[in-house]
């Protein structure tokens, strides 16, 4: 981190078991949440007298002060969740317990996520609950699908990207999750034959370019990369954490397509990406492996271009050219499998991942893994991102 | 701020009229809080352009990425709510403003809360949605009165509080609101007789120990304090801005009410008074001016002790021998008025006359006033305070 901020990581990270949606019924979703926070507690040897600290994001119902009753939390000195709807803040609730480590507000800060759809909606449906979106409903942009369906269709349209591009990621993910006994998918091959007979959800987006709808919990735990240094686990740094929001297209909550002129193709994690890059001190090309947020396939190449992995446009072609296969890639991605096959915790698998590969334990481990990039999701506001890293 | 961190200070406020619940109905809510913002930029000398960060409370739903589109904000570099409902979190909002600028996440931070009951619900009433709540309806604790009235009942009874002491709050509070064109009872005086004869909300809670229910908007601009020097206003530092949630009575959120033993009164704010006096290296007998939350006049008298200004159980005296008053006072508080008589914006008109003290431009000004304690909502987690200074 530049400036005088002093240095934070992760220490603790904590899951629960991932069902499809509806398939957690035997605990509530805040019971799922205490666990995996729990359990990354247990992972870090810290136990909630420890913890000071509780973030989350896109409005997270598992109350932060009703878990610090649960869990027996002395006293709570910093409560914060990233605002805005959607898996775009994912590693936003990192960077707010980052904030407040380096603030001295908190020593110990779980970053935390239950969700349990079955229990509450489904996120792929329609959310009449926003009033904002009655501007797009009458549009037919009723779901997520539907709205970023129009931003890889330009991205069709302007670079060539084509449905077998899609169809790389969605297998190159399921593979990892073939190999990753936690991910939904595990035991369930995906053929590009399969790939292609499958249903469209909104063109150009078929059935396995579109995230899973899961029940479980995930769970972070952040301090001073000094205090890290007495704790079980080998830490984890966080080079940089942040949140972005640009004037670009996909800025806005999802739904809110701003188009400055016809040739423009980007979202709101260019800015983003810049400045991860610039406060962790590193460049694309530093970078061994990578966990995109995969709400939608297509999305994940728009990602590697905002990111600097390829120029814009060339996004299809980086993933054809197997760049992010987990053998012989250049750039491994979403290596548990990511929301496509392993898991949808609103993109917090991706972070535990993250740690995984640097720690040497993920079940695609990338050799040597030193630096990782985890992104929240393009198109929604705040769209979230961090660099972890390891030396 | 103890540590590293960088300092930080208020550059900005604003604020909109105030009215009565549902007096606001030309203007949406959000237009409001957008309002308040602009007046807040207006005041520091900035203009949209130079913001961000956003940050506030209580699922302020005035969404922080809407904002962001409808002022023409470049790049949202952070957005963080804290978690919790209820009023204790007012100055948490400028805490993760602060939080924000320290860790070098954002360099200009809008904290604000747009309320407009009227638009939405009434704070007053029963919650329904809060489905923890279902633990106390039951037994008649339906709205925020009569939960808080069982603390304050509680501190009569060990203490021989009166509800005189309760009226000094009350009454003291009204006369700041006379003295201040901008509060809802500003042309309305109020007597001793007046407050006795008013009818009960919630046994020992008459109708003017309740805050007001209000519609309106307020911000404030948070920056570094090497920026501060460049800008229009004369900055007033944030010497420490905290959340805190201890493990006693009132902890947890409205309604969880935790008596560890017969004889402990105290609320949340206990460790956030230390929390707060350790990092801005002062103590209560420092403080020249307070603003502290009154929902209900009760709870004020709780504050005074739970802050250290007098001890516990000395709350009533305290206020009974003048203290409080604006003239003569060793101790003026809620010199605007407060949520008493100003106006009820969650607490956040309380940080607005904080600053405005320091300025020396309060309409009930204390003379050279250096150090201003501006507190959230106790008994209402997660709570939260702070500091502020001038030299």
């Amino acid at each position: 981190m530049t400036g005088s901020a002093s240095p934070t990581a992760i220490v603790g990270i904590g899951e629960t078991e991932y069902t499809r949606w509806g398939g957690i019924t035997e605990k509530s979703q805040f019971q799922i949440a205490a666990e995996a926070i729990r359990n990354a507690l247990n992972d870090a040897g810290l136990t909630p007298q420890d913890v000071d600290g509780f973030t989350s994001f896109s409005n997270d119902a598992n109350d932060a002060n009703l878990m610090q009753v649960a869990l027996g939390v002395p006293n709570l000195r910093y409560t914060g969740m990233v605002w805005g709807g959607g898996g775009g803040g994912s590693c936003g609730a990192v960077a707010l317990a980052v904030a407040a480590v380096q603030s001295g507000q908190a020593d110990t800060v779980v970053a935390y996520r239950g969700l349990c759809q079955g229990q509450s909606r489904r996120f792929g449906r329609a959310n009449t609950a926003r009033t904002h979106n009655n501007w797009t409903f009458p549009f037919g942009l009723l779901a997520p699908a539907q709205m970023l369906a129009m931003m890889v269709r330009r991205h069709m349209y302007l670079y060539g990207t084509k449905s077998e591009h899609m169809a790389e990621i969605a297998l190159s993910g399921r593979l990892n999750a073939n190999r990753n006994p936690r991910a939904v998918m595990h035991g369930k091959t995906l053929s590009k034959e399969q790939y292609f007979a499958a249903r469209m959800i909104a063109d150009p987006l078929r059935l396995y370019d579109c995230c899973l709808e899961s029940d479980g919990g995930c769970a972070v735990v952040v301090t001073s990369r000094e205090r890290a240094r007495d704790l079980r686990q080998k830490p984890v740094d966080i080079l940089a954490a942040a949140q972005g929001s640009g004037a670009g297209w996909g800025s806005g909550p999802l739904g809110s397509h701003n188009m400055p002129n016809e040739t423009y193709t980007t979202t709101n994690s260019v800015a983003l990406a810049q400045d991860l890059y610039g406060r962790a001190g590193v460049g694309p090309s530093d970078i061994d492996v990578a966990q995109i947020y995969d709400h939608f396939s297509g999305m994940v190449i728009i990602a590697l271009e905002d990111y600097g992995f390829c120029p814009r446009g060339e996004g299809g072609n980086f993933v054809a050219d197997g760049n992010i296969r987990w053998q012989g890639g250049s750039l491994p991605i979403n290596t548990a499998g990511g929301n496509l096959s392993e898991a949808y915790i609103h993109g917090f698998t991706h972070i535990l991942e993250g740690v995984r590969q640097l720690r040497g334990t993920s079940t695609s481990q990338v050799k040597d893994a030193e630096l990782c990039l985890v992104t929240g999701g393009l198109g929604v506001s705040p769209t979230t991102g961090m660099i972890l890293g390891v030396s």
